[in-house]
């Protein structure tokens, strides 16, 4: 029922190989076993759980894969209307042969047992990259990740910092800075030093990026040495009570070494901005963050001037950030429009938030999307899902807009769904 | 001129008898007598006032109501491009059989008459409910409303709360409530016998709802209850002079309980969030209120996940807080999102907020729409405006994009116009 | 490929001869002499800029024209995606008989000839002037502007005010205010001397308007003339360094008086809301300008109100400032919509912007479009994109969705494209 423009743009995009720039692959375990590996996606928990099913049902320990998705299936009639919903269809499709449009109560152990069976074949991770177009998966690693026993050239680490901005304080986090890197955090100096060891391992296995999550009142301004100093200067054992200063004062001092570690490593440093966590303390595992549209990149002028050598992929977590997104990125030459982050990764937002970016910013400073998967299986459906709109974008703005040809649109679309992630991050390795 | 896939689907949903979830109908007053009593409505008489007509002329004391209309009428056509007068061009030609698509000086006086004559009808109430498929209608009742003398079953009680949160230090408040419940409110424990008296009170007569609206800078944290009692023993006679931080300390007071009484009752909590009152004191009648795109939800986490059994029906005044509402609504299982209030309820934005609703909440977590109306004509053009848009979206997302059947389109349609208005304030008494 | 609809109502409003209500022209050169005053707007610039080409090269001293556009000619293959390089081709193509597409590497000497050639001839001006369909273009003009040496009647003076309200401290914005008016300030008193010198020269010369550019975080609150007093008592010799208290209380006494002069010469107030100025320092000139979304007309509730007979049409930087935009202009009689500013000033913005407007603002309270421009060749595409879209807009919810005439429509569109400019700014001389 689409018009036959769109269909042609989208069945051309369809063809294009991929490169999934950020993913929570688990190297050694990327493909699901089960369908509970996908219901338990936090997508379709924090749903069912919004919808109605209680936090202790979906988290009881020591419940099988099929009692899971047996609970969670009656909710799903609760929610076939969301876009989450439909990746799971296509999904069962495309994969396991479904024909149903719906699944729910009455059908879910037969697809089920389908799927469990489909999964168990030894080249099930094969198959699925295959049916995905997928060539490369970008991961996010722990900083103290050996990196060791998958192939980087395939699963390709990046650099994740949340903890070590955020959460140095915490003697956890330090132990695990200290065997990773056998540096104790006393000062800036020592602090630097760990963050080296750290990006000389990871651009050693071939990491493309480094990356963080960051609240709506983060500040990275440039850091007051003294001030952190002080701070590091009270780590001992245990964990630390930081003032609220002091905490800042790391905070950013961390925040601006790694910036440096970027320039210095040649590597990229995706901001993904906007999210609190545990507004909801009570929701199901990673169920419990949300947002503040009072965020502004206004923050970000001092960082990005700072630093004109670290390119800044960025997402947003509100589309009410976008267009500030999108000037930035038109006029920070190291500033770069990365995806449709969670909560924006829907159709209604997407479209907006892409006929925008590729109004205003320079075409190659666009990466179109990536998966945010936890699970191989996913990367279909949401670039599908992308592509549908990414043809829709390109065939009203472009080809009737514009009057553009159609193989003008499409080197367009496929420069921002692949090209620039691999001029952007490297390429294949 | 529309597709015809969205006229069948509009068709379709306009057969759907409806129940109204929150207006203002006065329920011994309820259908208009003259055209006055239409055009007396905020949006016109502040429109008229923005496109140029003096506040004293619109709301000089014993004007005749035509003399009202008379006075209105030359401003229409500054205004004909409204959505709003687009009701009264659609309210003329369904109830008074109006046959043009303009109203103004030339021909207002007419059209007048005619409505007057066709007002004067004896059973011209029951008209207007039957040719508007209005089941029932909710009200907006002061919390000392007496709520005898009208069928409770078909006007529905709502208890308004603004008042007690807002104004308990006016006295006039104070001796309402004690009016109403013979409670003197002195601490917080008086506070909590004089709003369970109230709930009682509104519980016998079938409410379905608390309501309230709140500014942008309220923030319900969970209360003081030492710093409240202190500011409510200051009580005595005649207004009291809290400072800024006691005035805090009280409404958040005054709001919790209300949760806790909602809990209580079982009743759901409306909340209408981000008007800031009287930014234009010398603007006409109810047309003085704007909004701050600066509002939140992030300030009604702490609420949401101490009251896990209130249902609250969230409205917001900027559609730049809408994907918040869908956020939250999507995590919080208590959060729903509740119609396209106010500033809110124009077309452009009402699709925009309708499709990223029906794409990512709950489809049982989503009340679709209400008319705010004052007088009982409006629901008419207010519901049919939501009905395009809502088959619109129906056609484009679901059917076109998604795949789905019409009927399947349907049943999603009819439960966020009508089913979810039942199971979520509970249905027909 | 347009829809035969939106194709006839953009044709007839192309017929339209437009008053351009807001430029940066230079009367005395308003029209380019090399496709480098073309290029060298700040749009392609900061988007070369943005594309990876570094300022030095761009603001090299002693470039020539042929020089600079060889320079950025290769950018712009990373840029043709953007709205700004549409406007670039279509000026080409109407202007110098470009045949191509795309301007680059391969090509842009061979445009440069041609355009250098065709601007050349004597009546250059009077050809784009025409061709554009332009009969009047209002200015920017300093404060100290002496407005003789061009014809007023076409190129209309207004009065910027920027460096008043915010530069007052600078030595050098006291000499020019001297030297132009006679007037040392040294209170509030010799202030609005000054100021009411500066609109006696102004409007004596045509002027349609005072204009200011303002940052978000400015409160225009009655001013304190106490404090302002005392702050301005301390000019005398060289800068002043005021506190920031001070600073505030100066330019709320300037933007007030400002406002009172307004009312004073009748004369409407432009307020440009939500630049940031120096966001990103090392940028191009006048590529270094940011916004905040974080930014609201509530700040202005208090000055409209106090200010009934001043007409302020207003342009939000952020779209997502558009719905207060919408709201205030509904509300308030004296706030007026104005075009789509800088960047908002893209097709995915302006559609949203324009839609709501008209949905909901009083027809005679919206300046539907200006160009901004620097150079006359700009007005063409710029108003083109404006027209495009405004013939969408009227097709889909006017047309189609209200049922309007297509007469109906145009005149509905002609009258914020053309006729409000000269009912709200006073209308051809």
């Amino acid at each position: 029922m689409n018009s036959p423009l769109n269909q042609r743009l989208f069945d051309e995009l369809e063809q294009l190989p991929l490169i999934d720039p950020h993913t929570h692959i688990n190297p050694h375990a990327a493909a699901s076993e089960t369908l509970a590996d996908i219901l338990g996606y936090h997508y379709y928990t924090e749903l069912a759980h919004s919808a109605g099913l209680a936090r202790e049902q979906i988290e009881e320990p020591g419940m099988s894969p099929r009692e899971l998705v047996g609970r969670l299936a009656p909710y799903l009639e609760h929610l076939d209307n969301t876009v989450q919903v439909s990746w799971l269809v296509e999904m069962c499709r495309e994969f396991f042969g479904f024909e149903g449009d719906r699944i729910g109560a009455a059908n879910w152990e037969a697809v089920f047992d389908v799927a469990e069976a489909t999964m168990a074949a030894e080249d099930w991770e094969e198959t699925v990259l295959q049916k995905s177009g997928l060539e490369q998966v970008y991961l996010t690693n722990d900083f103290d990740d050996p990196l060791t026993g998958f192939d980087t050239t395939r699963y390709v680490p990046c650099l994740r910092t949340d903890d070590l901005v955020f959460h140095l304080g915490k003697e956890s986090t330090r132990e695990r800075l200290a065997g990773a890197t056998g540096v104790e955090v006393r000062d800036t100096a020592s602090l630097k030093d760990g963050i080296g060891r750290l990006f000389e391992h990871f651009t050693a296995h071939g990491a493309r990026a480094c990356a963080i999550s960051l609240p709506p009142d983060f500040v990275p301004d440039r850091p007051d040495q003294v001030a952190a100093d002080m701070a590091l200067g009270k780590l001992g054992v245990g964990d630390v009570a930081w003032t609220a200063d002091e905490l800042v004062a790391v905070s950013r001092q961390v925040f601006w070494a790694l910036s440096e570690a970027c320039s210095d490593a040649g590597l990229p440093f995706d901001l993904m901005i906007g999210v609190n966590r545990q507004v909801y303390p009570d929701g199901v595992y990673q169920g419990q963050d949300l947002f503040d549209i009072r965020t502004s990149l206004r923050q970000y002028g001092t960082l990005f001037g700072a630093f004109p050598g670290v390119t800044y992929p960025i997402s947003v977590l509100a589309s009410t950030s976008n267009q500030e997104l999108v000037s930035y990125s038109w006029i920070f030459p190291n500033v770069v429009t990365n995806g449709h982050w969670w909560y924006s990764n829907i159709p209604a937002y997407i479209e907006l938030d892409c006929r925008s970016r590729l109004q205003a910013v320079p075409r190659h400073k666009q990466i179109g999307y990536y998966s945010d998967m936890y699970k191989l299986e996913f990367a279909l459906p949401k670039f599908r899902m992308y592509r549908r709109i990414l043809a829709k974008v390109l065939a009203d703005d472009f080809v009737i807009g514009m009057g553009w040809s159609e193989e003008r649109a499409l080197d367009l679309g496929r420069q921002v769904l692949r090209g620039n992630v691999e001029s952007v991050f490297g390429g294949l390795a």
